[in-house]
């Protein structure tokens, strides 16, 4: 959706702050600094059904952020809910994250680099992990009932290297944005809202040139990347919960933080490269095929009777038609993390500096189990790619459905029966 | 400048590749893949007096790194230099890192995760450091003599927190896009180029919202920053060598790693907060003065005879006017590079997890020595900044001048006497 948008220092007055007044307690006299209006930009909207975000065509930059709760308290967790809502539909309207007029004697609203800036398309995703419904077998909001049995503890994968750092997590913030200071702005103001309640666990930053591209966006492998993903109908219909209950009309989200030996794939020749993916490089199109979206031929043999598209191509292992349907959403991003010490494990055992980069990767489904954790486990096994990849964090989250103006996001899971 | 691009696969044919044809063996052949068009898009000139990516106003991603050198053989070192000069202007030019036709039984020309992407106002800027001139030493390539005394080895700051392993380097390449995809993807494939000459040290990513703000960008701490930036002319006088030699039209580059306690500064008060930058956030304004680009006032005093912009405020430490005049450029981009473990310094010395986030600072001048070394030893002892900042990598580089079709970067240190 495009929209005029405006961002004025410490609150702005105007349409949108309206709209929004029916969740948050809007001043008239918010217009501090109202001469600082955005640059055009585009508006993804943060009320309805579902959660934005999850469906919507991806931006240019995540910020994800998982938290522990430091409380025991089932009504500080509905009151901080309903604080990030409200912040939520703010920032993502182009406002600052709490409203009210700046006072120099405070600590700020909104700590303020987003001001001047258009929303960038920015949406907001909130996810409750399998540790907000008890911990350490503790029932602590009275919720504990009430978890989705496909909110499953994502069970051990063959190769799993998880950094406990870099894994889990109560509850989480995704913000994803054509801009990353928008992106981080906005998980930074939440989390501002929730010292004392929240405690950060751990943070990923992501990149991706989907929206910059022609065509099918490339990841650092250089392969293009989501050909197969569900779209319209069947988009909906693979992400969104549709049974009755807290969840209906929110979606599972599975991340994995992968760290990919650029190095290493960098050295193997194309023609390897392309027997890896089951698809060539250049087209996308499946080993044997010409077009990107031509159905693979799993079947096809070449003349000494070898299947074209080898068994441990990643493409025969993800595709739908070879896991009894099963299908999901990926929208990964490309993450980069600096660079540290490798001892390389593979010949010639090379040690040195490499990319600490690789893809986060995300996929959302109605029911993890028939989709993620089936396909996944096995191509842990026998996937060609895991010569290259590392999974060094993992994450489930439950993504409630969205909220409609005077809710708060997981209303649902705190007030039905 | 505005200009058509296409960026074929493993090549394209184009008039662009006959411009650089002059420097590089383009095949006619390379037109392999020539069906993938980039979308619009700007380009930035490789060639020219000057370096790109210097004066260039800031892209919004930034993918820095610097390199040990790993031969004793200064015949590799020019011939490295070489084939990045050739690459550098076929990626700013938006074809594939080098020429040829893909074979399937070698590894790849280029990556490919930039293929079907414009140039993105790619840069790719080199600078020498003091390693490279010598090392415990060892004239290695018979250029120490060379060494400029404006490539100081920066001295010891107050609070210094230096890490081995984000500082220094014998040669380091900086590519600035408005993708983080293309930014990366220019690096890697130069570090690809010198494997066996050039070993990663370390590397910094970043990004700036400068081209999506209206006004002067904010850093993190949500305040303008680079007001005070030279423009014009004395831009120019302030960041190019004008003395005879091989660093005529080149500039020195100072790099700081600088963590920001981010959540500390949140929880400080905007009054604080202004008085520690001395300007008001939201407008940027000097203390005491109205408009973001006023003069200020570094004499007023209030009513009881204190200055209005305090003797620790940041303004008051950078402001050439303080400084004899010193002069340098600021090219600074925000870093965020996830999150881990910190024991507060400060009251109530909290522990947890906090953003690893902050500003990878960059100046460009003259003389290092009478602007970043002179102007930042003052602010390392007073600046009230200093609070909030942590200095925990640092560098010094040599920028050469531009280079000319033909030519290749660093040409005048090694062939002229």
């Amino acid at each position: 959706m495009t929209g005029p948008s405006r961002r004025g220092f410490f609150g702005v007055a105007g349409g949108l702050a309206g709209g929004i007044a029916a969740a948050a307690a809007t001043r008239p006299a918010e217009a501090h600094f109202a001469g600082e209006h955005a640059l055009g930009g585009e508006v993804e909207p943060f009320f309805g059904a579902n959660q934005a975000g999850i469906t919507t065509p991806m931006q240019s930059n995540l910020y994800f952020a998982a938290f522990d709760l430091a409380t025991d308290n089932r009504q500080e967790v509905i009151a901080m809910l309903q604080s990030w809502t409200i912040a939520a539909a703010r920032m993502t309207a182009g406002l600052p994250a709490v409203a009210g007029v700046q006072e120099g004697e405070n600590p700020p609203l909104d700590s303020g680099e987003a001001v001047g800036m258009n929303p960038q398309r920015l949406t907001i995703t909130f996810g409750f992990g399998p540790d907000m419904f008890s911990l350490a077998g503790k029932d602590r909001y009275g919720i504990a009932e009430k978890r989705p049995a496909a909110l499953v503890g994502l069970p051990a994968f063959n190769g799993d290297q998880l950094v406990e750092a870099q894994s889990g997590g109560a509850i989480c913030i995704q913000a994803c944005a054509d801009d990353a200071q928008v992106a981080f702005h906005a998980v930074r103001q939440l989390a501002r809202l929730s010292y004392g309640t929240a405690n950060l666990k751990w943070v990923q930053s992501g990149f991706s040139s989907g929206a910059k591209t022609k065509g099918t966006a490339r990841n650092l492998m250089g392969f293009k990347d989501g050909t197969m993903n569900p779209v319209g109908a069947p988009l909906n219909q693979t992400v969104w919960v549709d049974e009755s209950g807290w969840m209906q009309g929110g979606s599972y989200m599975v991340a994995r933080r992968i760290r990919i030996a650029l190095e290493h794939w960098d050295r193997t020749h194309v023609a390897f490269q392309e027997q890896t993916f089951g698809r060539a490089k250049a087209s996308g199109a499946p080993l044997g095929s010409k077009a990107e979206t031509d159905t693979p031929d799993f079947g096809a043999t070449d003349k000494d009777g070898n299947y074209v598209i080898a068994e441990n191509a990643h493409v025969r292992l993800a595709a739908p038609v070879n896991n009894d349907g099963a299908q999901m959403l990926r929208r990964s991003y490309s993450y980069n993390d600096g660079a540290n010490f490798v001892a390389e494990r593979w010949p010639p055992w090379r040690q040195g500096i490499e990319y600490d980069s690789g893809l986060f990767f995300q996929s959302y489904q109605k029911d993890p189990r028939s989709s993620f954790v089936k396909v996944f486990g096995r191509m842990a096994k026998i996937d060609a790619l895991n010569q290259f990849t590392t999974h060094v964090g993992s994450a489930i989250f439950a993504c409630p459905p969205g909220v409609e103006q005077g809710g708060y996001i997981g209303q649902g899971l705190f007030e039905t029966a």
